[in-house]
């Protein structure tokens, strides 16, 4: 099968379409013909040689496609439309993906849109409801407005807890996205100091959760702009990762809850029931269109390397797609 | 009545016994004939005037007394020997608590015993329990392990949940203290780098979660001495508040959750509810004898300046506590 791996550690020019064996099924885990996968910053790391989670020579973390075959201990149907996170393999025409961990793809969605949802919603729903404990109404600032988590989450707030949601990006277009996806607030980083706007709109209140990519040049607006009670919950480091000065006092007097975490590293068995939590709850708003998969371009199989640039550059809204088949 | 309140903002020969009016009784509250009353650092620091929590001139916490009456909405008998957290107002004769922070005293234990209970042990539970999420046979790193909160900790830890408890503390008296509560692993912080000690122990895996009153001088230890998933909940910074240069990516990639808190201007709701859950799940194992409260020394009332200057010569095993009547 046709496969895409890195010939040497680097940057996108590494990256080749060549021939590999056929993945073997094993117990528990499904067959899938591959028809899209999403190209995610994990895979950037993993192509720059940066993380040792995944030992698939493969790239790729999530895909769509039909199942072909299913291994002992499963009961999905030959045929079935599934999406869904992978260890590795993803960039492939066949990739093998627990069965616990495939979702059916909601039947108003086609392959692409479905592989737009398994990292992003599950990763921002992991980040809401489980580590941020987002109650209804509460008031959540999400940065990165305009990315694929940030346009997921957006959505998540607004649709399961009606929350108030505040969000940071860096252009009108993205603000101008975010505000269509059900944003009530929506901050230019650029032009304005977000901490300020967040207690502003808050009656100095302040969020009860913030997620958040950049990290250590956010810290301190960060820390202002949570309530007391308030979580933090970290899952990127864009702006850095040193902060120079951290004052614990602040801390303990907010009662402030910093949670850091990464969700591709994470167990099999927390994955399965994230991903059970997640169709319970978030699934069914697909197909009532309250919730919708954000595709900010579909790239050729054949062209993964301009796929890689294009979010390296920063300027996409959503999610970039792999077509594979 | 008599009652201990400050004269100006300062050291420990700034209190005095002076006569106060008796407290009124308002809806939801018992008033007690105070027994005992209980020093905290928290009184020390109001003494010193740095906290802005509580605007009864006189100090105190913590009581152990009789119900001698009992306000509308309430149902405690008059005559009962209740302990708990109140409002400020403790170094007194008489105190107004709400009932539903007033726990009955097991049968067993005396007044002075009693007042020992509720500050220490009741955050060690939110700690250790509420915030830390404590499983079975979990291990817990417990930094001051000879201080109040500390011996309350290594108990419940132990008999609650039978974790593998770690303690620290500076002095071979502490230290064998700590051992005979029921601590597996007692550090002497002074001769030994505990981050070494912890890994070594545990090979090489690390705590689940670590309770601590320090702070920044021992975030770098504490980071290394946490396993992944790891809480680190603080509630002291007695080796200082700022901490240079902290690692955002050494939280992501841990998945760390730090929660920094502060028990006494908590809301009366949330004591409320910590107190139900303290007196279903831990009070009836003071009956058996499996958990015991620590006093280091009573002082009679006329004595509340050597009982402060006690507590601040850190020397100190388990409770202070100041006999009214």
């Amino acid at each position: 099968m046709k496969a895409i791996v890195v010939k040497e550690p680097g940057d996108a020019e590494q990256l080749h379409v060549t021939e590999q064996p056929k993945p073997e099924v094993k117990t528990g885990e499904l067959l899938v013909n591959v028809k899209a996968a999403a190209i995610n910053r994990t895979d950037i790391v993993s192509r720059e040689g940066k993380s040792g989670y995944l030992d698939n020579p493969i790239l790729g973390v999530e895909v769509s496609g039909i199942v072909v075959k299913a291994g002992k201990g499963t009961n999905v149907e030959i045929g079935t439309r599934v999406m869904g996170l992978v260890n590795g393999g993803g960039y492939a025409e066949y990739a093998v993906i627990p069965a616990e961990r495939a979702m059916v793809i909601p039947e108003s969605l086609s392959f692409e849109e479905g592989v737009a949802i398994p990292e992003v919603f599950l990763t921002a729903f992991q980040t809401l409801f489980w580590l941020g404990d987002l109650q209804s109404n509460e008031t959540v600032l999400i940065h990165a407005g305009g990315s694929g988590v940030g346009t997921a989450a957006i959505q998540l707030a607004k649709q399961l807890m009606n929350a108030d949601v505040i969000t940071t990006a860096g252009s009108d277009k993205k603000l101008d996205y975010c505000r269509s996806l059900g944003a009530d607030l929506c901050i230019n980083y650029k032009e304005q100091n977000f901490a300020e706007e967040v207690l502003k709109a808050t009656s100095n209140q302040g969020a009860n959760v913030i997620l958040d990519f950049i990290g250590a040049s956010y810290w301190k607006q960060n820390l202002t702009s949570l309530t007391v009670d308030g979580r933090l919950i970290l899952i990127g480091v864009l702006g850095g990762a040193e902060v120079e000065q951290v004052n614990l006092m602040e801390l303990m007097a907010k009662r402030i809850q910093l949670k850091g975490t990464l969700l591709t590293p994470r167990s099999d068995q927390y994955k399965a029931d994230l991903t059970r939590d997640f169709v319970n709850k978030a699934i069914p708003l697909f197909n009532k269109s309250k919730l919708k998969p954000v595709i900010d371009h579909v790239f050729p199989f054949d062209e993964v390397q301009k796929a890689h640039k294009h979010m390296e550059s920063n300027k996409n809204i959503g999610k970039i797609i792999l077509r594979i088949t």
